[in-house]
């Protein structure tokens, strides 16, 4: 597949935006079809671990580089996408590239973020470099969200539902099981507990009853089915404290029905004004591929980037401290005519 | 009713903002009783071109001053909020104060929005003031999303539903009617078609396929119900486009059933990315109380504009130029460790 801009239309930054990928897996690729989304964005470069030679790229005319070889391109980017996982990539990748490079990441390892922010900030200050840090939907829009409807609703109860979608972390922990040939974990939320939030009767929830944790597994030849599946429900962190459902099924139906990375979830705000007014604020997400959503919303903030860059604006930022204008092609002005 | 603060929790504001009221209707009720949920805040003075004297607010403690003479005040309040009306007050009101208090409103004469910013933004860049001008949930909150669903869905199609609600310009518009005692109009927005967009099939849409009205009418004693139905529903603008149902009802049964002003809506964006792969980005409202939710917004930017100002960011601004972190009471630091 060859990837082309799909449409021209008229921008408001008056030069091309350059752009760098870092890491050619799914997240690297989605990001790379949002780009030719977005006809003021140019996919530049891809950094990668791999061989550079042996890597093909979709878009054409993309310069590939050894990962190791970056600080020798800085001058030609605008901006360079951080596309690795947060369990060791980022915590090397990020404070390395923001001493080079302005950066956005995906960066989700909650615990350590604000860890992560300062080692980025010290960096990109030091570079005179912005990097956007945690980005995509969860962290990202729905932290947004979250901040938003919690704003405008104090008095209130706010709750995340995510799915249904695979979670490639609970996959992986399926596969660890002695027996599992495969595994696809689809997080589920359960339809009743979101009507009890969208009532209004701001309920109290327990893991459980917020969501199910279902499973597909192809089982090795003569493996022990019953093991397999209570091994699965009694897994502690990951499936312990949910009701947990698994479908055995042939390898033939696994890469048939269940190759896809669909995702999405809701962020629920209900609370209260005056003399027991209710008011319920929701925002959600139904995608049919997690890696190329996440990958739009990456790039949205690469614009945001190179824009706070040209403006002075830098260090490290989350999506809390940007302005939506940021994101968008278009001026403040004709925003203001026109989505106000 | 006595409005007491109900709770107090630990702001990232040092000192409180003292806020001013201007114009004691709906949404100046609606404001008043939003900041007794925001204990970063201070209800401090309501402005009125009603006998000040004869005013009576909830709030107890708080000084009702003339609208006229606002300017002897100014160094009593961080903030006022301009609760008038777009038509006549707010054209008036809104550069008057920005030139002597950092102020909020919601400006929603959408063609008049560029005009008006212009007007706002040179008053109080000249006072060092600060402005959010068309605020609240559209303008505002819907304005907002409909630019973020663009920009991490540039390939798509956007949609904006309005209700179930009451339209007081269309209810207005309805008692004009000769023979008409009193109307309720609700806005309606078909489920059908709302869910044809939610399908992802991004379908074009008419104003007739989009919206419903839905009129609640007392007819004064006897007038030609069938005359007013007629009129009502062929009237140009308000009505001809749209499907039109009037119901008569006693004056009873409207003072009992119709005297709410509930409202809400969706923003809602299909689009798609890669090789055919949809996603649907969509935000919703379901209120209770229209003009004290807006109130609820309304004072979030109040706590965004009194910190701009203090960073020295002045002129006028809207939703699409502020920060989501800014409208919380929470510092930054908290935010990125609990809501990112």
């Amino acid at each position: 597949m060859i990837i082309t801009k799909s449409r021209r239309t008229s921008t408001f930054m008056t030069a091309e935006i350059k752009v760098g990928i870092v890491g050619y897996g799914n997240v690297g690729m989605g990001v790379e079809a949002a780009i030719s989304n977005n006809p003021d964005m140019k996919l530049t470069a891809v950094f990668t671990r791999r061989d550079p030679t042996a890597l093909k790229v979709r878009t054409p005319g993309v310069a590939i580089y050894p990962e190791s070889q970056a600080q020798r391109h800085v001058d030609a980017l605008d901006v360079v996408i951080l596309c690795g996982g947060s369990a060791t990539d980022l915590p090397e990748q990020g404070p390395r590239f923001a001493a080079l490079f302005n950066t956005v990441d995906s960066y989700d390892t909650h615990a350590k973020i604000p860890e992560y922010f300062k080692a980025l900030d010290r960096a990109a200050k030091k570079a005179k470099k912005t990097c956007v840090i945690s980005t995509g939907w969860d962290p990202g829009l729905f932290s947004l969200l979250r901040v938003i409807e919690e704003a405008v609703l104090p008095d209130g109860k706010g709750y995340t539902f995510w799915g249904p979608g695979v979670s490639q972390g609970h996959s992986d922990a399926a596969r660890r099981i002695e027996g599992v040939a495969d595994a696809r974990q689809y997080t589920i939320p359960i339809e009743g507990a979101i009507e009890k939030v969208r009532s209004g009767s701001a309920p109290e929830l327990s893991t459980r009853e917020k969501h199910l944790r279902d499973c597909y597994v192809v089982a090795a030849k003569d493996a022990d089915r019953e093991r397999i599946r209570r091994e699965i429900a009694t897994m502690p962190n990951y499936f312990a404290d949910y009701d947990t459902k698994v479908t055995f099924v042939s390898e033939a139906e696994m890469a048939e029905k269940h190759g896809k990375m669909p995702h999405g979830g809701f962020v629920i705000r209900s609370g209260g004004t005056g003399q027991g007014h209710r008011h319920i604020v929701e925002f959600s997400l139904k995608l049919d591929s997690n890696p190329e959503f996440t990958g739009n919303v990456l790039v949205a903030y690469a614009r945001a980037v190179a824009r706070l860059n040209k403006e002075g604006q830098t260090g490290a930022k989350t999506v809390l401290d940007i302005p939506a204008s940021y994101l968008s092609m278009k001026s403040p002005e004709a925003l203001r005519k026109d989505y106000l």
